[in-house]
């Protein structure tokens, strides 16, 4: 069942350290497909070195394991929220990537600096709110997906053109069009919110680029009118 | 005598390097054995590329080596003072680790900035008082281990709940169920101590996560409640 | 068709991502031909594992592909102003490296703090101003190049004394004598940067070297009274 | 002539960047044959994985090249003038290593921050004063050498129980009983300039450990009551 994504989400697992962006087993991928509504994530606790694609755990999205043996990440019900309330997206990642733990850590949102970020953000990174303790103490998990969907809707930001979040005190989400686009932005969001710092650091009253150039970089490899690439279209790997 | 736990500790101690905790010599890894209340160590100043299991060094609680060729490491009376007043943990690991000697140098104690942190420490990570004058000149290795000891006795810290603290203007120790669990916190220890010093450069009145928010993580991972992995206990490695 | 300096793009191409200063494709390396007048350039959004010396696109002054089957950096108009504007140089690198496009970010240019920096640039590195929307909406990538060469001329720089610049909100060009040239200036400029950003934690209010200490590092590597390697003028490689 | 000394030369030369502190040429390595009086160096601008035993150049104590093809490094005046001040050394290293040089460039002295710090260094890593337009124009290499060398006769600086220095504005040297020592002391600078850097950065005010635990700790490694390896004298490598 869902071979190929089961292949998709290892390798985007596997991903994950070789870029750095997780110790020890802090960081899970998922892929969704959207035809059978399922989602395939990574066991939970098992470590990069021995994973599998036969170890991949298929979940609907009601959150009943429907293929597997072991049991999923703990952070399942996380994602499948995301699926839920984020039409169109194939793919997330949840890492406890450094960088971008601070900010979440800072609860902060991370501001337009400069054109790496509007090249795959089109607008600031948001922070959630900090979840309350009945959030906490109820079913946490689901939560904390709730509170990542409302950070976008009451915000009006598309989750499909900032593809990226901090959880706050916690660590960040991000996905896209496929588990691979999701480490894609993963890797993104990490060297943006180092350079943020840096950025910061230097000069602690920057405001960010305008919104003309954010539009450029933004548009210019996304939509109709890209033309970065071979093809007119964001190649992403 | 104690085959397995020499390999436990050899191992831990060419973990520390692997996982870029040392610069040279700089760290020591030793293991308890219960039964027999007698515990292995790394012998002093060894570098660790010629390290084997048969250098270990057998030293018994009052300090006596009653196995092994070569000097056991200086910091042996530290590490037999910890496994006297810490009842119940089995490994001890000691490095000077870039980011968290930065906060022992600091004279700080790591808040919990967030849940990375809660999954492994109940709590913020302390940092002793500076030593003494008399403190010093006397039997120092030995009030070493006092002054940490103190430290969680006098703020009622469990040491099995944080199993790490700073030494002023020194370095940090951790400790754990095994060795290789102390290297795990040891690990911890850095990149929590690497995210608290950047976010603390984005945000210097930073408070950490909620009481709720901790005790979800921790109890998450630990104790009778747990839920992560596969077993429904934390998984160290 | 210039096959020597398409091998030399190429090796420029492939040595960003060696010296850790590209992720994914951000970055790009081109090279001029005096004699032909006519640039070679890195085809757009190729990863670096794949690139062949054969992919190289070769395009005039006016921006016509001359030879090569893919599109061009979407970053070739910014070149080709460069060479149009700067009379000698033969080589452009450009890359989103993380501590030059923090000070990008932070728009300040980076003052000579050491002789690190005089070593190989005849004072600051400045920082453009940030471009006008109707720059932005316009011939975005040519007046990128404008913004550059105004940037020198404004304030007197001689662009063969200091081979590198700040794009304000974006990211670092450095340029040289030959491809590998700029490589190498984009190295040093990434080092300076961090090491410039460093010195400035310490200490707010450095001034930097004096003039005297700037011209002698500058001479002794650089112009008829060098002194440094083994023929007296300045080995890059 | 002197083959032992060009061999230990050499391998502290290849040593500096396997420890990442030199980038390109930017650093070199010296060794002093008390007997002989004799210096054995690097030559100028020849890149690491180039250099042979062959290569190191020999050169006396008034600056002449006695066995060499090659030209000596461009910094030989400063080695020699270290060797002929500092009786007692053998070998010197220079780099421009990153941390060490961000404190040059801020023209701040090292404090001792922590234990690290006292278990090789008998006091602050002192800066020089920065050098005159007449030091500069005049013979500059040398008066680098002799502007060091005052720094610590000034203040009462025993070079032996400090042998490390920043130059103002330039970059550290090291120094030691041997090339490899010097190398190993270039490596507990960097180490413990990046940790005084960040202890700085979350700690403003830290005024560094007390003369006391200074003394402890320097004395456990080096001098007659040294306690510390597997001798009671330090063992460096």
């Amino acid at each position: 069942m869902l071979e190929l994504l089961k292949q998709e989400v290892l390798e985007a697992n596997l991903a994950l350290p070789r870029h750095e962006l997780v110790t020890f087993t802090w960081g899970n991928a998922s892929g969704f497909d959207e035809e059978s509504k399922l989602m395939v994530i990574k066991p939970s606790g098992v470590s990069y070195d021995e994973l599998t694609a036969e170890q991949m755990v298929v979940v609907n999205l009601d959150g009943r394991t429907v293929e597997g043996e072991l049991r999923p990440s703990s952070d399942t019900p996380t994602h499948l929220e995301l699926y839920r309330r984020f039409p169109g997206i194939a793919g997330i990642v949840h890492t406890h990537s450094p960088w971008a733990t601070s900010w979440s850590q800072a609860g902060m949102d991370l501001p337009v600096f400069g054109t790496t970020h509007a090249d795959y953000f089109n607008g600031a990174v948001p922070c959630t709110r900090p979840m309350t303790a009945a959030e906490i103490s109820g079913d946490y998990e689901l939560a904390t997906g709730n509170v990542i969907a409302e950070t976008f809707e009451a915000n009006g930001i598309s989750p499909l053109e900032v593809p990226a979040v901090f959880v706050h005190g916690h660590a960040p989400f991000t996905w896209g069009a496929s588990p691979a686009d999701a480490v894609y932005h993963a890797v993104v969001l990490e060297e943006t919110a180092k350079m943020g710092s840096r950025t910061k650091a230097l000069q602690p009253d920057v405001s960010g680029i305008s919104p003309e150039l954010l539009n450029k970089h933004f548009s210019r490899k996304h939509g109709s009118h890209a033309y970065y690439g071979q093809t007119g279209k964001e190649e992403s790997r």
